[in-house]
C-alpha cells in the first residue's frame, strides 16, 4: 500500500453527510456490473457496502482498475461523495442515498474466486468452518461476534462499577477425579505428571473469596473433553462470578440487574426484574422441566381428581400404582390433524412414557382415541378444572408424578413450536431454586452431589442431612432464559463442621476428602468468609441474543461435533521428538 | 450467616462521614488488644483496617465474642461510629480518626493460626505461594491485582472506543513446527493426534484481518513451554491487537495513545508522546541493548578519532582487527572505589569481553591502569569528545562495533544502578523500529526471520532481498518501557510474491511453507488486506506499574521456575484410565 493512501471513512459510514467531500475508502469488492461506459463497485468493509461508480471521463486510470477487479478484490479508492440520480437509490442498504465517484484506485490485493458468495445464502456448514475467513466476511457472522464483544464489554463495565474484580485464574491446574473429563497436558519438567486444563475456576474462586478479594469475576474460557452431543464445544467460555458475606438472594438481585444492563444497553431491550422464582418442585410439576421456557404458559395440570372411578385401563392402572392424571391444555388447537398429535405422541413413546391421550373438546362433549371410557362425567370435571372451550384439545398422561410432568414438559415445548406460541424476540428469565442436594446415582448406587460438594443446603433442611437426606434443598440456583439454561451457582459452605456432615452423607471418607479436595479444605481453615456466586454460559447468552440456533454460530473459530478444527487442521500428528519431551507415548490401545 | 446480619460498609471506608451511624462490618481479625476492661479489634476487609472497641458495658454478648477471637478469624460486628479520643487517633490508616463501638458480633468462622503474618514484612516466597490465600491477604497484593484490573479495564475501555472488537481466539490449536515448545494436549477423539495451546493467537488475527474485522484485539492467555530462567511463567497475558489497511505510523501512534490513557487513567502520571524512536542501529551503538533504558542519559559515545597512534596495546589490537573504542562518561563518578570499577570489569569479562579500561579524569590530567600509554594528547582528544569534567569517570571497551556497544550496554546499567541514577516513578516508554529483517544462525547455518517469516521488509530495502538480504531491515517494531521490551510487532506481508520471495531468502520451499503455514497462505489467496499488529505482554507491564521485581507478584496463582504451583500441586499423576482415554502411556525415557 503506497503512503500515498489513508483511509477516511469506513465504505458502511457514507452518507449524504459527507455529500462533495473527498474519501479514501478500503475494501471488498462484492459486487462489480459493467453499464456500457461506467462500471459500478459494490465496495464492503465490516460497516457495510458502498456503491463506488468508475466513469472513464472522471479518471482513465480508475477506470482501468475498475475493469480487472474481481469479486473479493482488495481495493482502495479515492472519490467524491454524490447523491444518487433521483430513481437510483436502494432503500435497502444505508448508503443507500449516495455513491462515490471515484478519481483513484488501486488494487492493495487480488483475490481467487470464493468458494461461496458473501452474502446470507445457505452454505454447508463444513464448508463455511473450513473457511472460516470468508464465512467471517459475511454479515451475519461479524454482527453476531460484535454483539459478543458488545456483551462482553458491557459485562465487564457493569461488574467493575459493582466493585467486582477481574481475576485472571490459571489454565494449566490439577486434575481433580470428579466432574467431566479433563484435558491432559503432559508436563516436560516433571515426567510423568500432568497439568489438566480447567472445567470452571470453580476452586479459584472460592480460594480468592478466602483471600478477602469480596467480589471477583473472570469471563473466561473452560474445557471438557466430553462427547459432543448436543450443542457442546471443548472449549467454552463463561461469565464466573463469586461474591463474599452474601446470601442466594444478594447474588440473584445482582444477576438480575446484570441481565438487565445486558438487555438495555446491548439488545436495547427493557426486561422487568426481579426475574420470577420457581422452586425446582414447581418448575417440573408445572412445566416438566428444570429449565422452564416461560415465553408462552400451557402450563402441565393435575387432572387426577377427575378420575374418581376410571375404566380407561391406562389411567386406572397408572393410578393403582400411586401415579397421577396431568394433562396439557391447548386452547382452540382441535384442529390438530390425528397425524401432528401421533408425531406428538411418538415424543412421549421416544422419551419412555406409555402414551399420550388427546382429548378433543366439542360442543357434543370430548373426543378421544379411548371412546366412551372417558366418562362424561369426567370430561366435565376436565372442562371445569381447566376451563377449557369447544374447539380445544387436552393432552394427557397417566404415570408417577415427575415421570408424567416430565413427558408432558416435552409435549409443551413441541407443541408450541407447532402451534407458534413461542413470540419471536421475547426474553423470559427466570430462575429456578430450591434444586435437592442429593441426587441417588443408579450408577454408583449412592448419593451424589446434584450441584457439587460444596454447595450449602437450606438452612431449615439441615436437620434432616443424616436422617432424610434426599428431602434436603440446597441454596443452589439456575439462571434459564428461553427455556435455556444460562448458567448456575449456589452459596457454598464455609463451616468444617457443615463440610464434614456433607462428606458423610456423599459417603466420602476424610482421606477421600483430603486427597480430592485437600488444598481447598485447608484453606478454608483459615478464616473462610461465607460465599456464593454463579457461572453463566457467556456462548449461550450470546447465541440467544443473536437469535441464532448453534453456539458455533457465534464462537469465531469453533470446532466441529468431532473436535475438529476445520480451518487450521486441528488435532494433527505431532513429531516423536515432541512426544519424547514431554515422556508420552501414543498408545493406540482402545480408549 | 444469620439473615439479621447484611454488611452496610467495607471496613476501610468508614471515616468521620459515618460518624454517629450504625454499621454492620465483616472482616477478618488483623489484631486484638485487651486492655483492662476493653478490647480493641482491628477488623480487616480489602478495602482496609477499621478499629472495633468492645466495651462490655455496652454489649456484654459482643464483648464475651471478642474475647474468643484469634487472628484471622471472620467476624461480623453491628456498632456505632465514633470519633477516637483526642490523642488516639492514628494518622497512618485511612480509618485513623474514627472506631466503632461494638453493639453485637459474632463468629463467622474461626481460623487456624496462619503460617505467617498478614501485614507486608518479608515472606519465602515458596510458602507464601503454598498458602497463596493468605499470602494474597496482604495489601501489596491485593493491590497490585486491583491495578492489574484497572489496566486490563482501562485498555478495554480505550481500544473499544477505537474501534476494536475483542474476538476470543481458540486454545486448542495446531502445531507449528517452528518457535518455543508448545504444550501438547492429546485428542480423545483422533487416536494418536494432539492439540497445542497457543503461544499468541498471530495466525488468528491474521486471519481476523482476512475477514475483515479490521481492528481486532484480545487480553489473552499465551503458553510456552520454554525453560522457566529469568522471569518468564510457562502461562502468560498479553494484550493483542491487530489492525487493517496502516501503515507502521499508525500502529505506533495508536500504542502511543493506548499507554499514555492506561498511565494518565490508572496510575495518574502523564507521559509524553510521540514516544522516542530509536532505530535498532542506534538503539545498539548509544545503549547497547535493543531494549534501551531511558530514563538516564549516560550514553555510549565512540572516541574511537581519538587514538590515532594508540600504544595501549589492547587499543591498537582492537583497531587493528577493525574494531573501535568506545566509552561511558560517568560524571563526578571519579569516587568509584577500585574494588566498584572492578566488579563492573567484570560485568564486561563475563559477557566474553576483553576488559575495561577505567578512566579517571583529574585536574592534573588522567588516570587509568594503562599509565601512559594512553597519551596526554588522547586524554585531551577524548575529553573533547565527551566534554568531560575533573572529577569524572571515562569507563573504555576496546573491541568490534557491536560487541563494544553491547558490553557497555551493561556497564552502563550496572554503574547506573551503583550511581543511583535511575529515578524512581518515571516512566521512560521508547520504540525501536528498523529491526533487520533477519540475522544468521549459527546453529542452523542458514538465514532465520528475526521476528516471524510474515513481517515485512521495509520497502526500501526490497532490491536487497535477493542480493544483500542481512541488510534488509523490516517493518518491525518494539515497545520499551524503562528498559524492559513490553512487547513487538510488525507490518505483516499480505501479496503472495513478496511472501514467497522472503521464504525464499529464508530457504523455506514452498512445500515447507504449505505444510507450516498451508491455512494462512491458502487465506490470503481471497483477498488479504494490507495489516498490521502488536502484542504487548501484560504482566511486565503490571510488573512496571506496580513497582514489583518478578511478574509473579502481579498473577494471582503463578507458577515457580519448575512450572509447579504450590498450591493445589500441579502437575500431578493422573489416573491409568485417563492416560488410556487419550491414547498416552508415559514413557519415561529421557526427555
Amino acid at each position: 500500500m503506497g503512503t500515498a493512501w489513508k483511509r477516511t471513512h469506513y465504505c458502511g459510514m457514507i452518507s449524504t453527510n459527507e455529500e462533495g467531500q473527498e474519501v479514501t475508502l478500503m475494501g471488498w469488492v462484492q459486487r462489480r456490473r459493467d453499464h456500457g461506459g461506467l462500471i459500478f463497485v459494490d465496495l464492503r468493509d465490516r460497516e457495510g457496502i458502498v456503491q463506488v461508480v468508475f466513469n472513464p471521463q472522471h479518471s482513465q486510470e480508475a477506470f482501468a482498475v475498475a475493469g480487472e477487479v474481481r469479486g473479493e478484490y482488495v481495493l482502495a479508492v479515492r472519490g467524491v461523495v454524490s447523491r444518487r440520480p433521483p430513481g437510483t437509490e436502494n432503500p435497502r442498504i444505508k448508503t443507500g442515498q449516495v455513491e462515490v465517484l471515484a478519481t483513484e484506485a488501486e488494487i492493495l490485493n487480488p483475490s481467487l474466486n470464493p468458494p461461496f458468495p458473501i452474502d446470507d445464502v445457505e452454505v454447508d456448514e463444513a464448508v463455511r468452518l473450513r473457511y472460516r475467513y470468508l464465512d467471517l466476511r459475511r454479515t451475519r457472522m461479524y454482527r453476531n461476534l460484535v454483539l459478543r464483544h458488545r456483551l462482553a464489554k458491557a459485562t465487564r463495565d457493569f461488574l467493575d462499577r459493582k466493585g467486582f474484580i477481574e481475576v485472571e485464574t490459571p489454565f494449566l491446574i490439577k486434575t481433580t477425579p470428579e466432574g467431566a473429563r479433563d484435558f491432559l497436558v503432559p508436563s516436560r519438567l516433571h515426567p510423568g505428571k500432568f497439568y489438566v486444563l480447567p472445567q470452571s475456576p470453580q476452586l479459584f474462586k472460592q480460594i480468592l473469596m478466602v483471600a478477602g478479594f469480596d467480589r471477583y469475576f473472570q469471563i473466561v474460557r473452560c474445557f471438557r473433553d466430553e462427547d459432543l452431543r448436543a450443542d457442546r464445544q471443548p472449549e467454552f467460555t463463561q461469565i464466573d462470578m463469586e461474591m463474599s458475606f452474601v446470601d442466594q438472594e444478594d447474588v440473584l438481585q445482582l444477576v438480575e440487574e446484570l441481565m438487565a444492563y445486558l438487555m438495555e444497553r446491548v439488545m436495547g431491550v427493557s426486561v422487568k426484574t426481579p426475574f420470577p422464582r420457581l422452586t425446582y418442585a414447581q418448575a417440573m410439576a408445572r412445566y416438566g422441566s428444570d429449565k422452564p421456557d416461560l415465553r408462552f404458559g400451557m402450563e402441565i395440570a393435575d387432572i387426577t381428581e377427575a378420575f374418581q372411578h376410571p375404566q380407561a385401563r391406562v389411567i386406572s392402572e397408572a393410578m393403582a400404582a400411586g401415579g397421577v392424571v396431568r394433562a396439557i391444555h391447548a386452547r382452540q388447537a382441535a384442529h390438530l390433524t390425528r397425524r401432528e398429535v401421533e408425531e406428538l405422541a411418538s415424543v412421549v413413546q421416544s422419551a419412555g412414557g406409555k402414551g399420550l391421550i388427546p382429548l378433543y373438546i366439542t360442543s357434543d362433549g370430548a373426543r378421544s382415541p379411548l371412546g366412551r371410557a372417558i366418562t362424561a362425567e369426567e370430561v366435565e370435571r376436565i372442562r371445569e378444572r381447566l376451563g377449557a372451550q369447544d374447539g380445544d384439545l387436552i393432552l394427557i398422561v397417566a404415570d408417577e408424578p415427575e415421570k408424567a410432568s416430565e413427558l408432558l414438559g416435552q409435549v409443551r415445548l413441541e407443541l408450541a413450536r407447532r402451534l407458534g406460541m413461542i413470540p419471536r424476540d421475547t426474553y423470559a428469565f427466570a430462575w429456578v431454586v430450591e434444586f435437592p442436594m442429593f441426587e441417588w446415582s443408579e450408577e454408583e448406587k449412592k448419593l451424589v452431589a446434584k450441584h457439587h460438594p460444596f454447595t450449602s443446603p437450606m438452612d431449615e433442611d439441615l436437620p434432616y442431612l443424616e436422617s432424610d437426606p434426599l428431602r434436603v434443598r440446597a441454596k443452589a440456583y439456575d439462571l434459564i432464559l428461553n427455556g435455556v439454561e444460562l448458567g448456575g451457582g449456589s452459596i457454598r459452605i464455609h463451616r468444617a463442621e457443615l463440610q464434614a456432615r456433607v462428606f458423610k452423607a456423599l459417603g466420602i471418607s476424610e482421606e477421600q476428602a483430603q486427597r480430592k479436595f485437600g488444598f481447598l479444605l485447608e484453606a478454608f481453615q483459615y478464616g473462610a468468609p461465607p460465599h456464593g456466586g454463579i457461572a453463566l454460559g457467556f456462548d449461550r447468552l450470546v447465541m440467544l441474543l443473536c437469535g441464532e440456533e448453534t453456539i458455533r454460530d457465534v464462537i469465531a473459530f469453533p470446532k466441529t461435533q468431532s473436535g475438529m478444527d476445520l480451518m487450521i487442521g486441528a488435532p494433527s500428528e505431532v513429531e516423536e521428538r515432541q512426544l519424547r519431551e514431554v515422556h508420552i507415548r501414543v498408545d493406540q490401545r482402545a480408549g
